[in-house]
């Protein structure tokens, strides 16, 4: 697995150990990224090799030889940083992605490959909900790289016969996420600073709409993924039928938390320019396919979620 | 101008010369690429100042402060080669031109910026002709950094206000193309062989259609794309109604330099898996917006093209 050290990665890779899996993990470790290393600490994590290296580097394609699945989560995911340093976010989401299914074609040529990616790359929508028809519109470096990504795995897939498959994520929740800053999408922001006591800044009047998707329902549909021969080669929006505006997802988390409070300002120029409106997926061809339906709501979600956090805050912040 | 020592660059950098402009080409004179010194000699291109570097480097970023126009043309533009090494197409192709992009948001941020990119992202077409709405669907890797590429075009267009546009070229012939080797299209190999006397080998029936543009055609849509500023983060789709089938162009060109031969062969297993088939695109919006249309007939392009590499051939082989 790439990028296990991250949020969706580690809780992935906690739950293949539970379940009797041998797990290694790969992760660059980037300051500001994801990663961090107490995400993997407890007993279930004990038996989970680590491995420190950019999937470019010749320790991942070591650590991935003959591999029967690769969850391939490694990226740089903050749209903000995408802005300030777009070389970067090219080299990780793009350059690094096309090196590590170089050596796929070499070191586990029969694995199955699911390929994390963004809603992001739809860029404002044009209908909803957001279908795998949609046209790709990136509205931030970040969709671009991602979506280059994307299609490197089609093309490796038609080309070379490699076993990938793409799941594009929404908004995702729950426990082992980074709080630390604010770079990694509103949830983070949001929740840290309910727990913190703070203000939750909406934007605007907070009525635009998200699909947001717990974590542990997350792990169940990469996990369908990569154990779904005909999901080879597909592409699959992955979001949430509970569709709820910033405004309730604020006071969702302000209820839960039991501290900080919601306050209304108007939109900063840096974000007005990549804000995209209201925004919910159609996950009708993963359900159908895969077999998957999200089973947490969004009140159920941040319970455990708030409860995770209060118990190991200070690894977070 | 970047890749001003190529094929379509050169031609463009001496009309421009020859029209009165003050012209500076930046290329990187990479093997193998369609770079070529003898491409500006004569009266026309002594005034032309040339600067060798790559898009991302710091030379560049000098050689075009305070440009009025950009075109922007460099790229590498083998199909073949971006499959056997992805990493430098995407470093080419895709990363280089983030890195001007940035540098003209402080040099040129005025600049009008016009972007080539090709109708081989479209992959193999769901409709014909193919228009500027048409899902993007690369079959190779040089599609996706191209792709890529564009969109990097039209969102420093939207978040940066650079005034870029993106041109997307189908197959273009005419002087001063580079003829040495099989990696740049079919066209070069076709003119190549026939002129040396050589068979024209044709995949399958050679039924596939095509539209070729003569590079004069190609120089006048740029120069209106530079001039129209209703064309500011636009694309366009650049072909002919002129569709021909492969059969017909090579024997078109073997007539017009009478000699060489047509013969049909299987299709070789490493380009079976990145032909489109027939492929012809729908340039109404070109022509409605930049007020073009292409004047030169494949036999009338064919005919000077012949004429030119009869008196310099040795220069392009």
């Amino acid at each position: 697995m790439t990028g296990g050290l991250g949020f969706i990665g580690s809780n992935l890779a906690l739950a293949l150990a539970r379940a009797g899996a041998s797990v290694t993990v790969v992760d660059a470790c980037y300051p500001r990224h994801g990663a961090n290393p107490a995400n993997l600490d407890g007993p279930d994590g004990a038996g989970i090799r680590r491995v420190t290296a950019d999937c470019a580097d010749p320790a991942a394609r070591t650590a991935l030889e003959g591999a029967e699945v690769v969850f391939n989560l490694a990226g740089q995911v903050s749209h903000i940083d995408s802005m300030t340093d777009p070389a970067f976010d090219l080299d990780v989401n793009t350059r690094s992605q096309v090196a590590l299914l170089e050596a796929l074609r070499w070191v586990a040529p029969e694995a199955m490959v699911v390929f994390t990616s963004t809603r992001q790359l739809f860029g404002r929508p044009q209908y909803l909900p957001v279908d795998e028809e949609h046209p790709v519109r990136p509205v931030d470096v970040n969709g671009i790289t991602k979506h280059a990504a994307e299609q490197f795995h089609r093309l490796y897939h038609e080309v070379h016969g490699l076993r990938t498959t793409v799941v594009r994520l929404t908004n995702v929740f729950g426990p082992r996420q980074r709080l630390r800053d604010d770079f990694q999408g509103f949830l983070p922001i949001f929740i840290r600073r309910a727990l913190l006591g703070q203000p939750i800044s909406l934007f605007g009047d907070g009525a635009q709409e998200r699909d947001c998707l717990y974590v542990d329902d997350v792990v169940d549909c990469l996990v369908r993924a990569a154990s779904t021969e005909e999901a080879v080669g597909e592409i699959f929006n992955v979001g949430n039928d509970e569709h709820l505006s910033l405004r309730v997802i604020a006071d969702l988390i302000v209820g839960a938390a039991g501290s900080g409070s919601v306050e209304m300002v108007p939109w900063p120029p840096d974000r007005d320019a990549i804000d995209i409106g209201s925004y919910f997926g159609d996950s009708s061809k993963a359900k159908r396919m895969l077999g998957w339906t999200p089973r947490t709501t969004f009140a159920e979600g941040i319970e455990r979620t708030v409860a995770f956090y209060r118990a190991h805050l200070d690894r977070y912040l």
